[in-house]
C-alpha cells in the first residue's frame, strides 16, 4: 500500500495545480471530509488534505502528483455513502469532484445526457425532465448525492424494478487511471462489443480503480402518467407476499417498496405527522407509470384485487408527496433516534424476501434490539437498521457481529449477497471477504492489482490486496 | 503464451475425464471445429483435439488437465461467431460446451431462467414463451447459436432498442477459471453491489477469461400484441433519418432495422422471391409491442405519419414472417454470392447513422466493390458486407485494409467503435488495437494478465498480451 502521510512537498505541488484555495488543509474545513453518512465513529477518520480540482486535466495532474509521491488517493463525491468508501481511513489525499458540477449536454435526439460527476442527482433528474426526458436512476439520497458517486457505487434505489440500477443507465465514462492517464470507456454508443467492458468494471468499483470525470447516461421518454398505490397489511408476511404477485401479473411497476410497522412508527415520530394505519400497518407502496391512462387504471384495479385477496387492510391511491416523504425519511428517522446504528443492505432472490424478512425480524426479539426493515422488495433488496440506542459501545460491538453473523448466514443460504446497493467500501470489506467464495475474492484482487499495481487508489476498500 | 501442441499424454488424460467418445481427435470429425462463420481462410485453423464435457465438473477437470500440461484452451459454443473467437488459431484443446444443453429451471415467480450454456437461443426463447414469459435477447443467428456464446460475446441483435443486448439479460453465471476453479458470479439477485462486477467483465470477454458453465437470465412478461411496420424509401438518407424521429416521438420500439437497396436485391436473388419495392427501395422495419392494442394503433399511426413526412414511398403493416425472413437472410444472401466477404460491425451514436452509412456506401463506388448495408439503426449498429466476388486473394488482401482504414477513421471520428455486437476475437484484434486508446488496451491487458496469468485461456483473442 502507498503512503498515508501527505508530505508538505506534495501539498505544495497540489496547490500549484488547483490553486491554494482549492487545496484544503485547515482542520475545521476538513471536518466534513472525515466521514460519510455512517455514524459509527469506527468508520470516520479526519482528513489531512482535500483537493478540489476544477476539471479532468486538474484531476489527472493531481493524480500524477500523488502517484509520483507514492501517496494514497481517495476519490470522493458528495460523501453520502453508507460504506465509508470515500473516507481516508488509511490517510492520503482526498480528491473531491464537487467543483465538477456542470451538466455538459442534453442530447435530445440521441436521448443521452453528458455530465460531470459532481452534479447532484436530483438536479440532473430535474434538468432532463425540463427538457422533456427522464433519467431512470433514483437513489433515496437523490437530493444530496452526486451522479459520479452513483456510478462509482452502482447506486440502486426505488425505480430499479422498471429502470434498473445506475449501471443500467450508463453508456460511457471518462476516467483518470491511478497513474493519471485519461481514458474514455464507452460513449454515446448503445451497443459495444469492442473488447472487455472496463466501463462495467468501473461501475460499482467505489473509486478503487480510478476517478470518474465524465459520464454519458441513457435517458428515456418521460412517462405521461404515474400513480402510487399504498397497500396496508397487519401481517408482515402478507405484505411482502404481494410483491411477486404483482410482478407475475404482467405488470412492471416502477417500484415496489416496503416499510415494516416499526419503521412507520419511527417515521411518524420523526416527521411528527400521523401516518395512515400506523398502529398496526405494514406498507407496500407500488408505483406504476406509463403513457396510457386506461392501461394504468387496469393495472391499478389488478393490484387492488391482488392486495385484497392477500389480506390487505386497506388499499389506497396515495398522495405521492406524502407517501414518498415517509418512505425516504426512513434513514433519517432511525438516525434521529439512535445516532449510531448499522444499516444492513441485504439482497436475495425476490421470492425469498418474505422468508428472509420475517426470520430477520425475529432476531430483534432474540437480541432485544430495535430492528427496522424497509426497502425495495420489488428487486429483493431490503435494508435492516439495527439501532444501538443507549447501549454502551462495548455492548454494541459485542452484539452487532452476532446479529450480522445470523443475518448473512441466512442471506447466503438463500443465495443472496452482502450488499444490494450500498456497496462494500471499508465498512463491509471484512463481511464480504467472509461470505464470498474465496475464488471470487482472489479474482477481484487480481483485477485490482492489475489496474492499480501500486495499491494507491483508495486502497483497503472493497478488497484489501494486502490481506 | 501456453503451448499450442496437444500432447498424447494430455489427450489420454482428457479421454479419462470425458470418455473416449467425447474426446475428438479424428481429422474428419474435427473439421467443423476448424472455423466459425467467417469464410475467409485466414481465420480458419484445423483443430487437433476437441473435448465435449458433460457438466461443470468435467469442464473443470479438463481445464485443470490443460492447465497442468500448460496447453492452450479454446472455449467453444455453437461456432456461429463472426470473429474467429472460437477457432484454435494458436492450437490447443477446444473445449466445446455443446453437450451442456439443458434448461435447468424456469422460475416463473422470480421470472428467471437458469440454463446450461449449450442451449440454442431459439430453443430457450421458445421454451420460456411456452411458460408464458419472454426472453429479450434475439441475435439474428438465434436458430443456431448457443446462449453461452451469446453471453460470452455479449451478442446484440434486433431487439436491443427495447430490451438491451445480452448483457442486459444476465443476472448471474457460473464460470470455470483458467486454473479450473468453479465460481458463481451474481445469481438470482436483481441488485448487487458486492464488490467488482466480475460477471460484467466476463460478459463479452469471448472465452478469454474462463468458461461459462451456467447462466441466470432475466425474463419479462410476454407482450400481448406485436406489430411490424415496413417503411420504404427511394433515398437512403431519408430512410435512416426516420430512426431518431421514431425514438424521439416517445415510442420505444422493440427494434428499428434497416436494409439498403443492394441488400434487398441480394436477398431477393437468394430467396428467389419478389420483395416489395425491390427496384429502388431501402427498408426501415419497425417492430412495436405491448399489452394495449389501442396504444399500439396510436404508435402505428404516428410512425406512419413520420415516415410519410420523411418522404417514404410506402408504409405497410408487414407480415412478420415474410419481412423477418428477408432481414435475417441478409448474411446468407451475401455469403451465397461471395463465399469470402468481410462483415464490418460498426457502431456509432444513433444520430450519426445517416451520415456514416451514406459516406461508407460511397466507398463502394470508389473501390468498385459491392458493399451491402443492413442492421440495427435503432441502436446505431450497422453491418457492412464487403464482398470479394471474383477478385484474386491478392487483390482482396490489398483492397480490404484500405477500405477498413477509411471506414474506421470515419467511425472513430464520429465517436464510434470497431464492433457493436460481433466482437473482436482474432479477426478484429489488430483493428481494435489500432483504433483504441492505448491506455484502454493496456488496461484490458492488465485484466487479462491478472485473471489468466499463464495466458492459457483462448490467448491471442481480444487482446494479445504478448504484443
Amino acid at each position: 500500500m502507498a503512503k498515508g502521510e501527505v508530505s508538505q512537498e506534495l501539498i505544495e505541488k497540489l496547490k500549484s495545480i488547483v490553486g491554494e484555495k482549492y487545496c484544503i488543509t485547515d482542520k475545521e474545513k476538513l471536518e466534513p471530509y472525515g466521514h460519510d453518512e455512517v455514524t459509527d465513529p469506527h468508520y470516520m477518520k479526519p482528513a489531512q488534505c482535500v483537493v478540489l480540482p476544477a476539471n479532468t486535466q486538474e484531476v489527472a495532474a493531481c493524480v500524477k502528483a500523488c502517484y509520483e509521491a507514492d501517496t494514497i488517493m481517495v476519490p470522493r463525491a458528495a460523501g453520502t455513502g453508507l460504506a465509508a468508501g470515500a473516507v481516508a481511513i488509511f490517510g492520503g489525499v482526498i480528491i473531491s469532484i464537487e467543483r465538477m458540477n456542470k451538466i455538459l449536454e442534453i442530447d435530445k435526439e440521441n436521448m443521452i445526457v453528458t455530465t460531470e460527476p459532481g452534479v447532484t442527482t436530483a438536479v440532473l433528474q430535474n434538468t432532463v425532465k425540463d427538457a422533456g426526458l427522464f433519467y431512470g436512476g433514483d437513489p433515496c439520497s437523490g437530493d444530496s448525492c452526486f451522479i459520479g458517486g452513483n456510478v462509482a457505487t452502482n447506486a440502486g434505489g426505488n425505480r430499479a424494478v422498471k429502470y434498473g440500477v445506475t449501471r443500467d443507465q450508463v453508456l460511457g465514462m471518462e476516467v483518470v487511471t491511478p497513474a493519471g492517464d485519461i481514458v474514455e470507456l464507452g460513449g454515446k454508443v448503445r451497443k459495444n462489443a469492442t473488447g472487455y467492458s472496463l466501463m462495467h468494471l468501473f461501475i460499482g468499483s467505489e473509486g478503487t480503480l480510478g476517478i470518474i470525470t465524465k459520464i454519458y447516461l441513457k435517458l428515456v421518454a418521460l412517462p405521461k402518467f404515474s400513480m402510487d398505490l399504498l397497500a396496508v397489511f397487519d401481517n408482515l408476511d402478507d405484505a411482502i407476499a404481494l410483491t411477486p404477485k404483482v410482478m407475475n401479473a404482467g405488470i412492471t411497476p416502477v417500484c415496489v417498496e416496503f416499510m415494516d410497522n416499526a419503521s412507520i412508527k419511527q417515521v411518524e415520530v420523526f416527521l411528527n405527522e400521523k401516518l395512515q394505519h400506523s398502529d398496526i400497518g405494514n406498507y407496500i407502496i407500488v408505483q406504476i407509470a406509463g403513457d396510457n391512462e386506461d392501461l394504468l387504471d387496469e393495472q391499478c384495479e389488478k393490484i387492488d384485487e391482488l392486495a385484497r385477496e392477500g389480506n390487505a387492510l386497506d388499499v389506497l391511491v396515495a398522495n405521492p408527496t406524502v407517501i414518498w416523504k415517509s418512505r425516504k425519511a426512513y434513514l433519517e428517522a432511525d438516525r434521529a433516534r439512535s445516532l449510531v446504528f448499522s444499516m444492513e443492505d441485504i439482497v436475495v432472490p425476490m421470492t425469498e424476501i418474505p422468508g428472509a424478512v420475517s426470520q430477520i425480524s425475529r432476531l430483534g426479539e432474540k437480541y432485544n434490539v430495535a430492528m427496522h426493515c424497509a426497502g425495495h422488495c420489488g428487486d429483493g433488496n431490503v435494508h435492516i437498521d439495527i439501532l444501538k440506542d443507549d447501549r454502551t459501545q462495548e455492548e454494541w460491538e459485542d452484539m452487532l457481529p452476532k446479529i450480522q453473523q445470523e443475518i448473512y448466514k441466512l442471506v447466503y443460504s438463500l443465495k443472496g449477497r452482502v450488499s444490494g446497493e450500498h456497496g462494500i467500501g471499508f465498512k463491509r470489506a471484512a463481511l464480504m471477504a467472509k461470505y464470498t467464495n474465496p475464488v471470487e475474492i482472489e479474482m477481484m484482487k487480481a483485477v485490482k492489482k492489475g489496474l492499480d499495481p501500486k495499491n494507491i487508489m483508495n486502497p483497503g476498500k472493497v478488497v484489501d490486496v494486502t490481506k
